[in-house]
């Protein structure tokens, strides 16, 4: 498989919805090769925590690529006839810029000098990267949880720029309890004393206890209760019983506290604030005049909606919302419900329906417009 | 009515399920008069955060008792027929022995010094209670929540001592779930520099913000994801649009942040982490070789088991369960499943059903054993 890391530095600013106008640049990873007419492109969104390593090994963590199942020779995103681009987002960690980036104005951090930005502000940088690629025309935009979003906003704003758009385990809005978790990982984040105002970066410090209980909250959200009770129950850590404390004596505990630690070493606190905050501002509806349907009139996209039975952070109804909407203006779109106890982390778990719904409906996409590697027909 | 605030000094040490022995008070209060043959007593227990305050203006809030809707003159629970008990729990802030106390053998509060607690030690302090009021048989013992965990210890290790039983809202045992968001609550507490490894007292200060963070956290998972978006949605705080920051723009955050503020202000965080860790610890089958139905054997205690539709934190599977073991045992059991939109809180808000369910199950026990204010007929 052809891969690529590279950085597209955009010659020009970008305007965002708080008003600030930014000089950005994006770390993205490519997978595959480009045909002659730039038919065979296919763009993936990944989640807030995620990155560019979509199909490749991370070198943070030295972990294979987060979609790694999903995306390779012959796989559901078949590297052997798609060109898949997948970039880290404006507000990440990974290489783009965020928070962590240099201040033009100070040669320091931005802290919380970075502005705020919206899902609709990444979307448009990773339309100039689309554009640096000359690519007219995506064959599709897919992505889950935030991922998602970002796919419902290139779907609604950039109507002729893909054929098709799978929005996977996500929501035209954050919900109610989707901010509340949010929040609570924010005050966690900036309870911390380490965390200066977001100025950690000259203090050569980082909050890290309060990004790990922040991460440990939103984990929590990941799985559902079904494969919580599954995977750990009740059980008991190398242990034969209680030990009347507050050591990690549940696995689940333990569990939970691998999560948080491993989580600071490769994320940034302030991305994590500025991310999150993104997804809470998401909604679609009301780019629309508040009504969800209006963001879709007259597409000739084609829609795959997929869901998991078990996601409660994203459940099923906020699919079947956006699926309702595309069906009252007549817009081409499939819904999957995936039957799987793994809540909304499915979309990241070994779920065969998952690809096959992918796959099968890529394949379709496929016959209409007949790519090959050299190009349409 | 007839309302007591007292002190119970237990004059003998309580032996603990961890091993050490300790002496201790409870604070709690009383409602109505005990009548002569001491048969109209009924035991409130409370939840993690509660207090003995259940039917009397809580003197550290101001607020009405946290179930003066359900206990009162002519109310469900009625004080002009019973003697009503509430006690602070053991290992509580609110003037039972708990880890804020003087530790004897040191002089200074307890602090992490203090022994961890379980449901069962909380009930052991409570039947002496009981006994230091000559009360042999209790007319009933009612709690919501983890008071709901007190109500399934005394009805299954003190089978003589009651004649029926209201858990509300309750499990058998802690979920992974649950034990997983109340960890996250206690790293979030011993994240906070101002915990001094739980020896806050002698540096004057309180990890308030990690205490709100768990609280927030908590209070999450007491509210429906229904309830949530009726009552919060995506509404704004005080604001035409979003501000593009971290101010607290949707009112689900301004709403949690005063829940965690104003939470710092009537609890303990030492206390906190023990008497969720007492929750978590619990596992009433555990006791009884693995099968709850044995914890109920021979049982004539009448039970009526209650829960809410949209209550994720303690949901109505986890009832039948405790409603299943019962029938197994053919013990005299009535399970109501309310259909309330409140989710876990429900059992604390004005939900008339819950209330007619009460008054109901104990106008039929009472017409069984015919209790006057003078005593059993």
């Amino acid at each position: 498989m052809n891969h690529v890391s590279a950085i597209f530095n955009d010659e020009q600013a970008i305007k965002l919805d708080c008003g600030s106008e930014i000089k950005y640049h994006l770390s993205y990873d490519t997978y595959g090769t480009l045909n002659a007419d730039k038919s065979n492109a296919i763009l993936i969104c990944h989640a807030l925590t995620g990155d560019q390593y979509a199909a490749s090994t991370n070198p943070i963590t030295g972990k294979a690529g987060w979609w790694s199942l999903m995306i390779g020779p012959g796989l559901a995103v078949d590297t052997d006839k798609y060109f898949v681009i997948c970039a880290n987002v404006l507000g990440g960690c990974i290489g783009s810029t965020g928070p962590t980036s240099t201040d033009p104005k100070t040669g320091k951090a931005y802290g919380l000098n970075f502005p705020i930005i919206t899902i609709a502000d990444m979307v448009r940088t990773q339309v100039r990267l689309v554009d640096h690629f000359k690519i007219d025309v995506l064959f599709s935009v897919i992505g889950g949880s935030m991922g998602g979003m970002l796919v419902l906003e290139w779907a609604a704003n950039y109507k002729d720029r893909l054929l098709s758009a799978i929005p996977i385990a996500t929501a035209s809005k954050h919900s109610s309890q989707n901010i509340a978790f949010y929040e609570v990982g924010r005050q966690a984040v900036m309870a911390d004393p380490n965390w200066h105002g977001g100025n950690y970066h000259a203090n050569e410090t980082a909050p890290k206890k309060g990004l790990a209980v922040a991460r440990m909250i939103a984990h929590i959200t990941y799985m559902s209760e079904e494969s919580l009770q599954k995977k750990f129950g009740r059980k008991l850590q190398d242990r034969e019983s209680i030990t009347f404390g507050f050591d990690a004596d549940f696995q689940i505990e333990s569990y939970l506290r691998h999560q948080g630690m491993s989580f600071v070493d490769r994320f940034d606190a302030n991305s994590y604030l500025y991310v999150s905050r993104a997804m809470d501002y998401f909604d679609l509806a009301e780019q629309f005049d508040g009504h969800l349907m209006n963001a879709f009139i007259d597409t000739n996209i084609r829609f795959c909606i997929i869901s998991f039975t078990t996601d409660w952070a994203f459940p099923p109804a906020a699919s079947k919302l956006i699926t309702q909407a595309l069906n009252r203006v007549a817009a081409n779109v499939s819904y999957v419900e995936i039957d799987s106890p793994s809540g909304h982390d499915a979309f990241l778990m070994n779920e065969p329906e998952l690809f096959d719904a992918v796959a099968g409906f890529l394949k379709s996409s496929d016959e209409k417009h007949e790519i090959t590697p050299k190009g349409q027909k």
